[in-house]
């Protein structure tokens, strides 16, 4: 079977046949999804179904990496006949260099989305905006202890300002001392790894300018000195993702179970239906405010309310906090235009195709863009300023209200899908419901779960839609496989919106998916902190930028165990990584010492030496490996025999009482 | 005539016959290395030369920049059938995005090398070395001028620290003001057009993390807002390069006329050599200090002592400050291994290709690399530390005169060519030059002259060897003829090289290059200012991170003309860019206001769009624009041109005494 693609367009005569083509080859696994698919498109358009069957064949150097285009002498490419490019650059420096500039790329979006965030909390303490406060001065205090900031005789605004200038430090200036976001919520044992391989960085946007210097042309050709310095660059990504969502959380408050539903069902004809898509909250927190106060605005205009929905990880953001519904994931986004009853897509940053955007043309949805980095021909700008965020989120839904009257009725079609899900938890949630067992230390739940045998240990689902593989499918297929062995299962961004629509997060999932250990596991910590939303199968943990909330989850595993992160039996998948920040994601957590699965082939098969450096020589030096898989259930039994593998070496480990800080690499 | 290949590899069966054909369509202009390359080769191994021809055909979708790699679901690739992505990018945005992360990649080679500059200035004055000291107070104490640092009562030591202090807030920190080394260094009007437009940049470090960020999967597909956002990018490039300039220049010393020889006959059999290349005078510096004090060694082992010499921009930096000989650019670097003379090549950074290290094993040569970004499989690593530079320097200069003994006669085999030549042209220089005309204002005395029509104005030649042309051929072309239309000429980088090694820069050339303008203007004030090196027909003025000192000279002139900088007739040429450097260099050039002509096609030809925004749209806004021409005939004359139509609007604005900062963006 190809591996990268399974239609081509050579007989794809004309639309009609393209779209008999598409459900026959099933290109979702999403049902909602599949409706939309199957119905009309609008004269001249496409989905990004249609257009990745276009793209067949993609080019083969660019699939394996071995195109170098790091000069305008280039491109360059590595061939059997031609083993080196113009400048004398082999397979294992060109594959290498491609690797480190995704993990560059997909750090500066979350380090930039950090940035942003850190500006904001820095205008709501210099009181250049009323429309954002300190939601959380129970996380702000946390985040002072963690960091060393003294609460002495300070007001909430005081420390928050603290805070933020620590993170401004993190992102540049001219400092000695590794990042403190990393350094204060690692182990022990990571600092000192990190340190002796000298890739603990000391400012993100140094790092991140010097990993593209580090891969120009004339520069570094030692694949292993590039791929850690890539390993750096994403404990960056880390640093500045951590400060993310640390800066949400105080903003706009740590996210507690709350229930909704998910699915393009959620879309509700007779609202007027605002979008949110993208991934910051600042934005969409105020169109949720402005949606709720222009509700009589929207009922004048023949509407029973103003309905918010959130698509891809804005979606994400406001399924945590809100319980707004979830209506799409990334591969799902145009489907909700073609609803024909999105009145309003309003778009922040990242993972907005601009497709979505030439779609919505044809139907009455106004399209907004609204940050200066994220522009779209002929979309409606706006400067989304902090300074006046709720006037302008106003203005912006109001453009939804007009749109409502400008439907057309004979292009509504909403599939009648949705599931209940309950969302919204974090890590202190999780300690939360844990500490009705453990009042004391509440991870010990987790770990005497794990230790007994009852749970199989602890996985990350995160990641994207990656039209390679039929959408959703190989998230559902796998972490099926996983719940049955009694693994518990959190999840982040398009892999939990994946979830979302599947029903993976409906209240009391777990008995249907679960096996008998994580059925009673849950069971017990549920009757010991009960919630009134109930428990899922899958813990959904916040958008792709909250990938830490799952690193905290570890470290503190690790910390009660006793032992270094690479000994805990935690293991994470994206089964359909795509944008580059799934890159960068997937580094960290193998320097972090995670097993992780890439279910989609990224392009390192060029050069044997670099796809043996992130498989193997990764393991023997951070404890943490790449498993690179596309077949699925190949994929869930390499995860949990990474698990199985840890487990029997904690058992080893305890019974010869070793100390995790005299422990040899050899020995992960 | 194809545009882009000259050879192809379909018919070259055999190495001799690679080896005819490379004379046959002659690769290169300069005749020591079209020798070099007519000898044998060590079996198995190729050049740079062979490389670029087993190359072709390159991938047109590279070449005209409409393939995305941007996320792992691509490669996409823009066809007239597939107009756009999997997420619907259009051929604009993703050339734009394409051509603006060049920019970002340059920037951070130029701003990381400025950064180091600056670490070790700290060091200097932190008394962590001694190897280092404060060379040019004056310069320190004109820098500390520009930048507003009071010098009353202070030190060099304790300016040179604020000075670098102020430097690292440049690179990184959360601050609202534009870049000081930016702010300072520049007109009011370009001040203002910068802040209006909004691509003042007020970090370096955040502005291209920034950059990365703008041109991810889902982000701006806007090409007007991605390419302004590439010269906010390339704002930063001159800030990190001109942070480089002015730190070298106060560590070792501004550079004056200095007297020396060039191109690869200056390999001397008789001496050890030791070849330095890249681009940081930090290790090279030392590397001629050690050779000084090991002489004697290199007697006692059969050889009249040990001879530096450079290649590529460490040697445009040794032959600045030192005299030291240049033996090759950027194209020429294997043909300095191939003299078999070359003991030792010790490398820093930059335009370094690992095939030179390839064909160092053939050879007695010990191949060097002591930098932690650029490591090369193989060679023999030095981490070079500035605290203790001198000893690291003379232990690789020993084992260059180590392997001097090991030498194998039957492969030497020097070039019997070398040119005079007096480099050493900083702006400083050339002000103290016209000053014996104007003592007061010595700019004016080159104002004057092309006022009066004597000159025809200032080119600025720059930039790589790029393959895709015959080596240096274009570069002496272009410059012979804007000499013969009396324009004076300023170079750096491995242009200037290429004037070097062809005699361009020999005491008097003016005599035989330059129209009767150009000789009259130079006989003048160097009759008024006399050297003891005489005048070259084109004025060094450094490496390619050196570039910056021509916009000093072009900013002064605009002060003194009372204009801004796009009306001074002032153009720039980089016949042969190769390196992302070299995109971030042109694109500064235009924001500050300069026609500038490039040689190879950048890939931007994908998108008729962004072809107009590099080559018109940025003219109406910046005042500057890229000429994309191939030709060097119709090069010339373009910019020949460009001055023409400056000189004319600068009549026309004396006539009617308009003001500069009334100046409608219309009226360039």
């Amino acid at each position: 079977m190809p591996r990268y693609r399974q239609t081509t367009v050579g007989d794809l005569k004309n639309q009609a046949v393209q779209r008999r083509k598409i459900t026959d080859t099933k290109r979702t696994a999403d049902p909602a999804t599949m409706e939309v698919l199957c119905g009309e498109l609008p004269e001249g358009n496409t989905t990004v179904f249609d257009r990745y069957a276009s793209q067949q064949p993609q080019c083969s150097f660019g699939l394996t990496g071995v195109c170098c285009r790091n000069c305008i002498q280039g491109p360059c490419r590595i061939t059997p006949k031609n083993d080196k490019g113009i400048c004398g650059a082999a397979d294992y420096t060109i594959v290498a260099r491609n690797v480190a500039r995704l993990i560059a790329g997909g750090t500066s979006c979350h380090s930039t989305h950090g940035y942003h965030i850190a500006e904001t909390v820095l205008k709501v303490v210099d009181g250049k905006t009323s429309d954002y406060s300190i939601k959380d001065p129970e996380k702000l205090h946390a985040v002072c202890k963690r960091l060393g900031v003294s609460t002495e005789g300070k007001n909430d605004e005081e420390l928050a300002r603290e805070v933020t200038l620590l993170a401004f430090e993190d992102f540049g200036g001219h400092r000695e001392e590794p990042c403190r976001w990393l350094d204060t919520t690692i182990t022990q044992g990571r600092r000192e790894k990190f340190r002796n391989c000298n890739i603990a960085p000391t400012s993100i946007d140094r790092t991140v300018v010097g990993m593209l210097d580090q891969t120009a042309m004339g520069q570094d050709s030692d694949p292993v000195n590039i791929i850690f310095g890539g390993l750096k660059t994403a404990l960056c990504d880390y640093t500045g993702m951590h400060i993310a969502t640390d800066l949400q959380d105080i903003l706009f408050g740590t996210p507690y179970p709350v229930a909704t539903e998910a699915n393009l069902g959620v879309i509700d004809a007779d609202y007027v239906n605002i979008a949110t898509h993208g991934h910051n909250p600042t934005l969409s927190e105020m169109i949720v405010e402005a949606a709720l106060q222009l509700k009589g605005e929207a009922e004048a205009a023949g509407a029973k309310g103003v309905k918010v929905v959130g698509i891809c990880c804005t979606g994400n953001e406001l399924i945590m906090r809100q319980g707004v519904a979830l209506a799409a994931n990334k591969a799902s986004q145009e489907m909700a235009v073609l609803t024909g009853a999105v009145d309003a897509m309003i778009v922040d940053v990242q993972c907005i195709m601009p497709a979505t955007k030439a779609l919505a043309e044809c139907f009455h949805t106004q399209f907004i863009t609204t940050a200066s980095q994220v522009k779209i021909p002929g979309a409606q700008h706006f400067d989304f300023r902090e300074e006046d965020a709720l006037e302008t989120a106003k203005t912006m839904v109001r453009m939804g209200i007009e749109a409502y009257g400008k439907r057309k009725p004979e292009l509504i079609r909403i599939p009648d899908v949705k599931h209940a899900a309950v969302a919204g938890w974090s890590t202190e949630a999780l300690m939360k419901l844990f500490a009705g067992v453990e009042p004391e230390e509440p991870v010990k739940a987790l770990n005497d779960a794990i230790l007994a045998g009852e749970l199989s240990g602890v996985a990350l689902f995160a990641g994207c839609n990656n039209l390679r593989v039929t959408q959703d499918e190989s998230h559902l297929s796998i972490v099926k496989e996983l719940l049955k062995e009694n693994v518990l299962v959190v999840a982040t961004g398009c892999s939990a919106g994946a979830f979302a629509k599947a029903g993976l997060l409906t209240p009391g999932a777990y008995r249907e998916y679960g096996g008998e250990g994580l059925q009673r596991f849950l069971d017990r910590v549920h009757e010991a902190s009960p919630t009134s939303t109930g428990l899922p199968a899958v813990f959904h943990q916040g958008s792709c930028v909250d990938n830490t909330r799952a690193a905290d989850l570890m470290v503190a595993m690790a910390e009660q165990l006793g032992v270094d992160t690479p000994k805990v039996p935690f293991v994470a998948s994206a089964p359909e990584a795509m944008h580059e920040k799934a890159v960068s994601i997937g580094s960290w957590c193998v320097a972090l010492g995670m097993p992780v699965h890439v279910g989609v082939m990224p392009p390192v098969e060029g050069s044997p030496l670099v796809y043996s450096i992130v498989t193997q020589v990764a393991h023997d030096v951070y404890g943490g490996h790449f498993i690179l898989e596309s077949d699925a259930e190949l994929a869930a039994k390499q995860l949990l025999d990474a698990l199985e593998y840890r487990r029997w070496k904690l058992d080893v480990h305890r019974a010869t009482a070793e100390k995790y800080d005299a422990d040899p690499a050899a020995s992960w």
